[in-house]
């Protein structure tokens, strides 16, 4: 099974502990907030693996597709685990698989994609990622035999 | 054309006025956010021609899926509207397509899906929606000859 | 009476349409919301009255303190009015007063104030406001003899 | 100095790591998340050591008043340290301090003060806090002597 259902499937993973604002009217965290989630653990690996400067870095990520299954509910207080990984890696492009995990649990409550295209900052336009960013995405890149398909 | 790229194409709509904190450090609206005007066009559609009672209501709608393909930027101060549509229609689940439309254009900034399962609050298992939300749901859903396919 | 419990005490106001996300597990709109309007009824006020320009502008407006007080509950899918005037106007600095209203009442749910400290952009250091947003600003301002003291 | 600006003054602290979309588009977390921090120290506090259940309790704290004086910048991706005090302990209500340090800081970026009435979850009407819910919040009083006097 290669869907990323399970956290070992998953070579970086990030600690994202819920917040009081989180769950919503019927008791659990609101769907909107697991593509925040999506978006936290992304980020941060790009900022601290790949030198992403997000204040004044001529290059910016932008979305431009994602999606979420969502299987099972989180809520707060509980911390949830975020694992991230490279599903495909283009010259200006990157499609990401995410898991998000209750605490203490290896199959996913939630699944999802992200696709960020780098554009430059004033033009948003295309441009070939930089190799520092490359080199941390091709770092959590999936071998080809077990890629995401769907 | 079907694929929902169009504003003529939803026969349900809601302006949306964004806020402040919807705009992101790269200055649109965070891709998070447009999963929030979808949870609200849907879920005030539901309560004011469902009757749906999101307090004390025995029936909940559940998101077990949603996806967003971005094609345009949003911004604070600007009014979005939210079209929605039904393009499936289940026993106790339901297709929901949605359109973000900038201010004045009849073409989206960005088009997405969402499912919803309607569940028993306290056992959160499946049940058969109640016929006023059938009726509400059918009243917007789109010819089968033009259901999305993807 | 000068402390803003009441919609006439007003001179702008803006429509603000709760969002499914604003309520919290206790099913009504969460505290932390409230500021948000707070911040949207303000900026959409200078942007659209004072000139501000959120994206390009040498001039910030930064939030050095703000109060709400919770007198009554706000709930999805209601629509609130938030009511925007000045109590203190100085060089850099405003003093604004901000009540909440749920549909249709003359009387707040909740009362505010907010201080913006205006500054540039890349020093943030305090500036003299321009002539165009001080205007807009003293349009809503209050009589000195109903100043809110507290 | 008792007025809450050092991190030795608070008893209780949490880590809270800030979120992508925490960042407005001036580049620093917004004024509106800092509450978003004060209500998540406070409420898993009332959870890990006092008891309280947010889904079934027949008990809950209502916010009443909040407000926050913001000396310097947050910004996405820091984690931010949350300091917890009680100022005031009555029978039903119960004043907090709270401070946000930016990572490794000794002096506050922002200090804060938050109001809880607790409540029968049905009636909304306040009731006598449970015996392990007020110890948990003497654990955390600052002596009368230092007590917050603004």
């Amino acid at each position: 099974m290669s869907g990323g259902e399970l956290l070992v499937e998953y070579p970086h993973r990030l600690s994202i502990p819920t917040r009081w604002k989180d769950n919503d009217v019927y008791g659990h965290v609101n769907n909107v907030e697991y593509y925040s989630f999506f978006d936290t653990v992304i980020n941060r690996y790009l900022i601290a693996e790949g030198g992403l400067d997000i204040h004044r870095g001529e290059i910016i990520g932008l979305c431009v597709a994602s999606e979420c299954a969502f299987m099972a509910s989180l809520a707060f207080p509980e911390t949830v685990t975020a694992g991230l990984r490279v599903t495909k890696l283009g010259n200006s492009s990157v499609h990401y698989g995410i898991g998000l995990f209750a605490e203490g649990k290896e199959t996913a409550a939630a699944t999802g994609r992200f696709v960020h295209v780098f554009v430059d900052r004033s033009s948003r336009r295309p441009v070939t990622m930089p190799e520092a960013l490359r080199a941390a995405l091709s770092a959590i890149q999936i071998s080809h035999g077990s890629e995401e398909t769907r």
